[in-house]
């Protein structure tokens, strides 16, 4: 009779599986022909069938609890110790209920597609129930203290629950609305603008690849496409995926894009490849991982000490950048104003969009809000916090690609991911080293303490102890206000 | 108790798994970072393990057996007897020898890529050896009757064996030489070219969607991406994908490269969609498969019908091409020379290329050549065939991909589409409307013949009977022949 397969080979054979839909949904978003989608849906809800069934085997919760009674380092023992509970967590969902939300949301992502297309939001609310409907199911199997949005949320930020983040939210609303109002009538009063394009699609992609190296990208282990939504995705140990769109009028919006993702890249392959697989090798939440993205787009990406160095580079590329001086430059890509798009909004205004979609989709997981009364709520609440009225649902309820996803209890991260990069970056250049290096525009330094303190310890900590553990205080909201009153208000870096 | 899958279903499970890795080959090809290696050559593995374990297990045979037993229509009857075939095939070789072969393949690909590169026979040698002991293990698995190498080419071109393969390409290798002398003397006397480039790549890639289109090339259910090296592969049913590459001196490469691979994919989108992942959904045969792609690259696109229409069009793309008449673009579109590289060896000297391979790789299964002796072997011959020495090894044994992909009994289809091709193409155009719509540049009458005769039967009958069943007669190489004497012998077509 053969060994059974160690709890190592198992995981190995989940991360094949997982890393294989991985490559099929990158290439659903950036190379599939039209006609191919259904396909692609059914290939997908086979290894999402096949994954679950064997992360929910009695090969696999055996093997585990072998390899946590022979765990004989922390590190391991807390890494198996989070196996365990996303295994209880995934016992609890029947293999036909994954298969059938794989599939559901293929199709949803192509219907939302077209449905944004022609801002035809009852094209798409079919789909939304069938969503709506599986999260709700999923959140009863899971279970919950509170209500059902807390077990979604929990599958993004673990250890998170829907009344604390309200309760963060609810406290740094009225701050941020101070600090978004000052911007956006400095940006009024000042107007300075970029100098006009084209800035050349191909020229754009040459900096973009300069800078992202320059970050410390590994591009022997990853690669940049283009796409209509940006995204960063794993397709196996050296094979971390970016994409990116270009706006010929604006190179900033790919470039700040590419760093973006680049902070998402360079957490993936920051993670220990030995561990590949096992949660000591993997990302802990998206609020931790938008914390990177953050951190390097704009934290690093729209500083002064960035555009001191990389302006003049930027402008061999772009000549027409030869004629800006760097506080104009920075005044430009500072601007700040209320708009309908989430994913164009700038730093000072961004937290309310958030804010906006976690109310909303809080009260649809709930039961409080029907999928057919989404866009007045939508804009009635977007008319409160921004003053405007989406003149349609293409720019209002329709912009984002997550709910099609099936990704209910998503969108807090993203706060939660800026509110953490202020802290992590913060705390890393408390460190002078780091501090002298970033301004020769060399991020080596920043990037070790980064794969040291965030990266390396992949899921082994809960994200807050992970940014405790890091920063040496619990995850607050006070160095992101800081921040942005800062860069917004005060203008000085 | 749920009712057991039909074999329909586990048919399309089958499919779902196989265009699976489909998928992560063509992103192999195409896209993979440098590092990413290993970890795709494993995913392919498990992929191929599970496609083996699932059309080999007991569900597969007995869904079969009841299938069969149940079938009522020839088509099904038909169909049905060729998955027992094929599964009666499958049964003999174990899932770890299927595991096995799959990373063998995919990191030896990778060994060949470099070895070819550095000309460097040796460093590929032990990967050779691999790869060459597996096809040996396989032969004895399946069993033949008279010689290993019958075994394998069953797997490409089922009803074939070596030495009927070896007595036609003994009655033609004579009459090749013949033409093949002619046609390089012919060139010699007239050396005509065309207009020097470049050819941007942009507007090639312009030219060859429209060509592509025009021969009824499909773009919502596939697409053209750039490779080293062009091939065509079906990711599901709506999903072709083909590749080229460009010389940006001579636009035509790309384009005869794309008309072939436009053969396959029109081949593979003619396939009849509701029996995809069964026989009767499936290409019959390589040496079938390649008589699509040379009918389409060789007797429609380097014919003075084509380019009577087509070269006005080209002209607008490339103005370079105003100044070139009809007569000279022919003439330099059929220009022969005996020279190293098959894949770009004109039609007149081509076949020459396959006989050397077929005869080198049969005596290598059939034990009668070692792995180390095939350069010396392989020069010999090219050298008696040829007249010519190759400099290295990268323009000899090393050239092509074939063997590193473990296809070993592939080469003679190449020769046997090229005769089926011919054949098929003088039996289309005894109809007047297919004639005169060629003429025309319509090439819809074409297509539709040889979907209703070559691609709608799908694998229902033997690639031998096919052609006979479709053009009146056995297959055979009078009208390669014939055609190849028309066009590089008295140069009037």
């Amino acid at each position: 009779m053969p060994d059974s397969p160690s709890f190592r080979e198992l995981a190995i054979e989940a991360a094949l599986i997982r890393s294989s839909a991985s490559v099929l949904g990158w290439d659903q978003e950036t190379y599939l022909p039209t006609h191919a989608q259904t396909w692609r849906a059914r290939q997908l809800s086979w290894l999402s069938g096949r994954h679950h069934e064997l992360t929910t085997s009695e090969d696999w919760k055996l093997a585990l609890q072998q390899a946590i009674e022979a765990a004989d380092s922390p590190r391991e023992q807390d890494s198996l110790n989070e196996a365990l509970r996303q295994l209880q967590r995934s016992t609890r969902l029947p293999t036909s209920l994954v298969e059938r939300e794989s599939e559901v949301t293929s199709l949803a992502k192509h219907a939302w597609a077209s449905a944004r297309e022609r801002s035809d939001f009852p094209a798409f609310a079919p789909e939304f129930e069938k969503i709506l409907q599986i999260s709700r199911e999923k959140a009863d199997l899971w279970g919950y203290q509170n209500e059902p949005y807390d077990a979604l949320l929990e599958t993004y930020e673990r250890g998170a629950s829907a009344a604390s983040v309200a309760a963060i939210f609810d406290a740094v609303e009225p701050e941020l609305v101070k600090i978004a109002k000052a911007a956006c009538a400095h940006t009024t009063t000042t107007r300075p603008s970029l100098p006009p394009g084209p800035y050349p699609v191909e020229a754009q992609q040459t900096f973009n690849r300069k800078v992202a190296a320059a970050l410390g990208f590994d591009f022997d282990g990853g690669r940049i496409d283009t796409t209509t939504h940006p995204f960063c995705t794993t397709l196996g140990p050296n094979d971390v995926r970016l994409t990116t769109r270009y706006d010929e009028a604006d190179f900033t919006s790919s470039l700040f894009g590419v760093m973006h993702e680049v902070g998402h890249g360079l957490y993936e392959q920051g993670l220990e490849p030995d561990d590949f697989g096992t949660p000591a090798g993997s990302a802990v939440s998206l609020g931790i991982h938008e914390s990177q993205s953050r951190l390097w787009e704009n934290h690093i990406g729209r500083s002064r000490a960035f555009w001191s160095h990389w302006l003049p580079v930027a402008a061999e590329h772009f000549p027409q950048l030869g004629k800006i001086g760097l506080d104009d430059f920075l005044a430009a890509i500072h601007r700040s104003e209320f708009s309908y798009i989430r994913v164009e909004a700038d730093e000072a205004t961004y937290d309310l969009h958030i804010i906006l979609r976690f109310k909303i989709e809080r009260a649809l997981v709930n039961g409080e809000l029907a999928v057919s009364e989404v866009p007045t709520a939508w804009n009635e609440a977007f008319h409160s916090s921004f003053g405007l009225t989406p003149p349609d649902d293409r720019r209002g309820c329709l912009q984002d690609i997550h709910w099609s996803m099936g990704g209910l209890g998503y969108f807090p991260t993203y706060s939660l991911g800026n509110f953490n990069a202020a802290q992590i970056y913060a705390s890393a250049t408390r460190n002078k080293n780091i501090r002298d290096a970033i301004e020769n525009a060399d991020y080596r330094p920043l990037l070790e303490w980064l794969q040291c303190r965030i990266h390396q310890p992949g899921s082994t900590l809960n994200p807050a102890a992970l940014v405790e553990h890091a920063t040496g205080k619990a995850p607050g909201v006070e160095d992101h206000l800081a921040h942005l009153r800062r860069r917004y208000v005060e203008h000085t870096t």
